[in-house]
């Protein structure tokens, strides 16, 4: 088959589109062949050389994928040569074929394209883990998420709102922002004018958020502190401002409120299932009915996969940015 | 009746014993004669001017207590005048009298005398809603107890070891850290003379500790962030080495660890009477039946509570310093 390798760490050119072995289905896993896979930040990461995949991963990049089942390894049972899938993956999308945990395997969702359906795994996850799952959203609460447009974003939003949550969002211009609010984010801010402690404040009558999703790290830490709500719960996914931040634990311990910090690759198979039958049980039914879309920017041959990488470094891009073999 | 009084922050000196007016239970609270009172760290920072009364609660010092039921207010039910009972506060233990909400009584427990029952409202309810509720300490998991020989320490050793957690604790010299042994903690360390991540992940194959409760905030955000396992949780219930510190995000996400940071007095009626419940219902039991103690480290005259906070202070107490009226 085919996959996008890493000979050397680099820009976008060290992707090279190059012909490899197949993977074979050990045991629990299935073969999927790969109909699309998405562009992830941690791709991005890995290409440059600073997240390599976890032990026994794939070589390859992408970490998630949809496509359809052509065999079983042993063990396997609930699932079919033929059907029609998507997965999070530890690695291995960039190609024309993964082995899969059976686990991390959803079926596509009712009223989708198999294509489509690559977007939803790695948002969905995420999103539902962290907001949800570990931050316990609840109804009637506020939830700021940062980079509303990204494809974390977008997902955070429509499930936000579809668990009658209020949802104020961050993001880069009044196009992104539109594009949240069409996705029913309630309060607009871009971040590039507005300060968004004081926005958030206001659209909260001085009480904050209870739950803040965000992918800044260190340049937002103090500032997403002080617009936590008493009891709020900060659930960082991204380091993009940087690691190492102050922390004031007295603003903290004032407001009870807890700060946690996650990542989905790095989750032992038994997580990551717990998490993916989460999803399948919660967010599948609401993408299943419409009420949750995927949100996506656009679709790119694989064999392109420097350039689909510099469209999310460039950072114009609103939602998902899928690959095609 | 008389209470400890604070007609100007300062030193010890600062606590007069004067004649005041009875405290009126309201609507919902009763009448408590008071048979003893504890020291707690906050009381200090109220003598000198740091830590106002919450809106609504006694002016005067003093976080629980126990004694004797004299009155109830309008509405209350479950209680009846002469039952014996110990208490929850937001103020107002050092007194002779004092008016208490229902929901933060509990009745002293079987075998313990009225004035040892003074001992444990503030230490159960802070341990049990930081190290079960919030951080949901598991059989076979690691705990670090930061000052093991405090009041807090002593408690929470005793109850992570009823759960069947292993303990590590810190403290300052052989004669606490063999208190702690006695409680039952398996593994020792003496903060003077040893580096506590160190000897954490020592005990635990490397791995660290699943939940840390921690008094000193910024001076070992650092450090615990450091001896956190895995799926980790960091419980602040104290800023003893400062409120703001550098936290890693980076090495947090790589953990998927959270930070959490809690008071109890400041929290709104309905959570101290979940907690206080959650204490009846799961702490209560094991005092009861001996297993768990309260570890009181001398019982001093109210009209003292100068030179008792000086206790405190000096740090040479192991438990809870009492004071009677």
């Amino acid at each position: 088959m085919h996959a996008i390798t890493i000979p050397e760490p680099g820009g976008p050119e060290a992707l090279v589109w190059a012909e490899v072995p197949d993977p074979e289905p050990a045991e629990g896993e299935v073969l999927v062949e790969v109909a699309a896979t998405a562009v992830n930040r941690a791709d991005i990461l890995q290409r440059q050389g600073f997240y390599d995949p976890p032990p026994g991963a794939s070589p390859y990049p992408g970490l998630e994928c949809a496509g359809r089942i052509t065999a079983l390894g042993p063990g396997v049972s609930g699932w079919a040569e033929g059907d029609e899938v998507c997965a999070l993956l530890g690695g291995g999308g960039y190609a024309e074929k993964v082995a899969v945990p059976a686990g991390q395997l959803l079926p596509v969702p009712e009223g989708l394209e198999t294509v489509q359906a690559a977007a939803l795994p790695e948002v969905t996850c995420t999103v539902w883990s962290n907001v949800f799952m570990i931050s316990q959203l609840r109804p009637g609460e506020t939830v700021l998420v940062h980079g509303g447009a990204s494809g974390i974003g977008t997902m955070a939003i429509q499930l936000a709102k579809a668990v009658g949550a209020k949802v104020a969002v961050t993001a880069g211009g009044p196009e992104k922002l539109e594009r949240c609010a069409q996705l029913g984010a309630d309060v607009l801010i871009d971040y590039r004018e507005q300060d968004f402690v004081a926005e958030v404040k206001a659209a909260t009558d001085g009480a904050g958020a209870e739950v803040i999703l965000d992918i800044m790290g260190a340049k937002y830490l103090e500032r997403n502190v002080q617009a936590l709500a008493v009891n709020g719960r900060l659930a960082v996914i991204g380091l993009q401002g940087g690691a190492k931040g102050e922390l004031n634990l007295g603003a903290l311990l004032g407001k009870r409120a807890a700060v946690t910090a996650t990542s989905l690759r790095a989750r032992p198979l038994a997580e990551k299932a717990a998490i993916v039958a989460a999803v399948r049980e919660h967010v599948w039914p609401l993408v299943g009915s419409g009420q949750v879309k995927p949100v996506i920017d656009r679709t790119m041959p694989m064999a392109e996969a420097g350039a689909a990488q510099r469209v999310l470094e460039d950072g114009g891009h609103i939602g998902k940015v899928l690959l095609t073999p």
